[in-house]
């Protein structure tokens, strides 16, 4: 079995009190994972609070979304982690989480949210300036979560060589990854930032 | 006297600290009650801020809301905590709190507010799909007690099998309910997420 | 010299920590005080963000505003915290905090601003139901302290037997009292609250 | 080299704490700088969250921005925080920090901003009442800071003796400097509190 190293465990642990302290975890939602090597990553385990994670609360499976031990449940959305991480090679952390912002924006929103002359794009990569614009995607919630991956990297297909580190599924939450975990908490309140404010440009106009 | 198991008393302790942190129990607002067995609770006391509550800030009643110690006076509402467990024979913890959105949002409303599309009402019992719908009663305040519960009675048994487990008493604020308190407070979060998702959605229409 | 019991400087000190965190006392303002006697009170000195009170923070005046020690500067409001104790002899302590929506709202409003139906009302003296309405008096922002505290007399002589404990100053903030300072806590955040609700119901409309 | 004193340091990781604590230093944003002589600062080295500073996150560059230890890359907007302490040589502390408000309103703003009627004004110097009214500047975003900087020039050469202690950037955030620390944190807290206030404003209008 593949132990969760102790800096890992408290990595997941600390992005869940962060998350927790803006509301972007209510309920059980939300989950993150790290990767622990090339087939194998922890995630936090079905059910639990993610502002009140214990070492216990996560688990090891593979790429495929399988458990390492069978006897644990890992969350439903697994496979939306497994995904990123087999797309994109140099993911290291992956958050998951629901907020105001995201879940009324992506709601009235069509196949994507544009993101435009906001400084904190430069938080994303390939974006060295303001003048920039991001078109994150917006894929239909769907309980079939093979289905919304593969969905998903239909949509990759058709964005080039670089997709944005980040997509908003309707109505549910966002996905972020980075190479590493400050990385992803990084690039998560950059995109819960400027989400906020097309929400209160909206109110606003 | 039926003592409260220090367990007991640190669960609801908790939670209004937790509730206390997002501004849902202002003034003395909100109360909160545990089941002790078949007919017996622990409420909270009429007055006290529940952000900042002690062990001697709860008391023991039956399910007909009787004090077990007379010279203790419970929560003018505590009827309603009473309500609920007497009805839904398996809830172990009741909350009721304040919010900006279900004050705002009970206002305006109906005789209901229904709620569809997100993946937080999976939060709540029958619904285990995003793509369905709930529909929380609204009650008119009243500060006869008894008669508002009647009247949720009345509601309840025009609503089928299972009511959803909560609901909001107009510009006053939400009763939510579970089998132990971890689930009443995602509940909570759940329900108080998608009521703030409803009011952000009014503005930026 | 009267000496400031512990007591009375842990409790103002909390307050500020308490109106710290809801962003109520931004820079340096806001100010406190709590009754020592018949003719003393403890206030906040001027110049200090009340979000980090310490003992030597406060001082004593008495209630034509004149302080003991000469050496110290009491807050330039402070004819406002006088005004409140010498009108209304019950009072034990009185807080003054700015918020967006008190800020806004006054700003916005005639000569007072009405909240009915809301159950906080009953945080309120003489209003045992949510079936009331209370007029909370705004009057004009003026740095001339004796002839604001002139006009709010002028008000209260108008108001029947029993104004409401607090007022707000347009564009500036609100002034709020009760017998102790959990009493005055209470109807700060009962106030607050049902302004806060105001607002969302105007953006939302 | 120019060591930084511990209470130089405490006081700028003790800022990033408190913005961060309002959701104003997001990712990696923000940075801060404290005068330690004639021609020395410390400043925030790039790439770093505000919110979780070291003493190893700070360095020392001089009023050209230059690093005194080559090996440390300063924040890439420490010409911004050089400019001001060259034009207003009494500067001791500047802060830079991203808010909803700020943002939105920069962005939907002219070349300035007018607060006028608050309060609050007061915490901006040679304002002595709030019957007044400040103009902020609001400059264009530039990822060239000697340009924008010479720009800033131009705008204060054009505002008499006194421009205001603080400006924003569109889209991006804004800059406030005083004396000391706690002036600058309190007068980005105003200047924050009132920019929410316009925001509310607008949406409720």
């Amino acid at each position: 079995m593949t132990p969760i190293p102790a800096a890992i465990a408290e990595a997941l642990i600390a992005a869940g009190h962060r998350l927790d302290a803006r509301g972007w975890v209510p309920a059980t939602a939300g989950n993150f994972s790290m990767r622990l090597g090339p087939d194998r990553i922890a995630v936090t385990r079905s059910g639990y609070h993610k502002g009140f994670l214990k070492p216990e609360s996560l688990m090891v499976v593979d790429l495929a979304g399988q458990p390492e031990n069978p006897a644990l449940r890992p969350s439903a959305e697994t496979g939306l982690h497994c995904g990123v991480y087999r797309r994109f090679p140099g993911t290291g952390a992956v958050l998951h989480g629901h907020s105001i912002a995201n879940t009324v924006l992506s709601r009235a929103a069509g196949p994507s949210l544009t993101l435009a002359g906001y400084e904190l794009l430069k938080a994303f990569p390939g974006l060295p300036t303001h003048d920039a614009s991001a078109e994150i995607p917006v894929v239909d919630n769907d309980q079939d979560i093979a289905r919304m991956q593969a969905g998903l990297e239909a949509r990759w297909d058709g964005m080039g060589a670089s997709p944005p580190p980040g997509y908003l599924i309707r109505g549910h939450g966002s996905y972020i990854w980075a190479a590493d975990m400050p990385g992803a908490l990084a690039r998560f309140e950059a995109l819960e930032f400027m989400l906020e404010c097309e929400l209160a440009t909206r109110r606003s106009a």
